[in-house]
């Protein structure tokens, strides 16, 4: 793996993320992020297959965790509660990364091909929570229905928490947000 | 805009649908769509810029149609109900389209460039659902996560509707959709 840089990854991170918001994404290249970061480009190859997956890395762990999470709930949950702890699991991951997110988000937004990979991503988790759900037995169109609203509730909760004013708890922002899912459609 | 052809759109669109199913939707060229409907490639342009076109021509205006149907519904309608308002009109346009929508979605399934583009239809169609229950006075969280139950309910109600053994009317199971993911969300 070639000589030890110390926290490379994080550098290189963190280098990517400074580029794309002062120039753009677009605007870019590889070699950049490596020079800012002070280290090489072959560096960077060692740890990102290009400079779109610096921004996705973390999307299949992400994933696993709230697929195992709603998996491994008790048997007894509904499946709405299922996803609930799937939801507060991936909320921890997000600790002290608000800033980091945060400057992410705006990235994305700023160009349509990123925001077509973060929506492909959120179609993939909902796909994998229909299918956890339905390997816990909940039927069709349930399980699909509860995994679509499990990505709506964390698509809101992650919004509202990037753009709060003050940092709040991720998880709360989740909590409240399935709870106000909940409130509209309650049926009157 | 040239010599008249009797229906030449329908006749395109079927005969790409047909050129998608048989052959894959890569494979198939503008030239050989417009071959097997009779037709020239210069009148496959006047009613389409490409041959993707021929997938998503519709979306606008079912955006505009669910979009004007929640802002229509009655002031004293809840959030949700004005959603469902907008549900069972979206549902009028498919009628008579089951096959025609059946064929599409199975060309989309297959190719992953179609795909992402379905998605970003969709997420276009919670944005501007979103946008529109502001306007009716919605605070947010509640307006982004009414639209996104909206989207769900759609999406996994024309999944229902395009995988029926018999076909069933799509407004009947937006319906059933609507009210089994109120079910699944009934705080227990």
């Amino acid at each position: 793996m070639g000589r030890w840089e110390p926290d490379a990854r994080g550098r290189l991170t963190k280098a990517a993320l400074e580029l794309y918001s002062e120039r753009g994404y677009e605007q870019t290249t590889v070699a950049e992020i490596a020079r800012r970061a002070g280290l090489t480009e072959r560096t960077f190859f060692r740890h990102y297959a290009d400079k779109r997956e610096v921004l996705f890395v973390g999307a299949s762990s992400m994933e696993e965790l709230f697929v195992q999470a709603v998996a491994g709930a008790p048997e007894s949950a509904a499946p709405i509660d299922a996803i609930a702890a799937g939801l507060e699991a991936v909320s921890k991951v997000f600790a002290g990364r608000h800033e980091h997110s945060r400057q992410r988000q705006a990235v994305i937004a700023a160009n349509a091909e990123l925001q077509e990979r973060e929506l492909i991503k959120l179609a993939s988790i909902s796909a994998a929570l229909a299918d956890t759900l339905r390997r816990r037995g909940v039927a069709e169109p349930a399980a699909s229905l509860t995994a679509e609203v499990g990505v709506a509730v964390f698509k809101v909760g992650f919004e509202r928490w990037i753009t709060a004013s003050e940092e709040r708890e991720l998880s709360q922002l989740m909590r409240e947000s399935l709870d106000e899912l909940k409130a509209v459609t309650a049926s009157s």
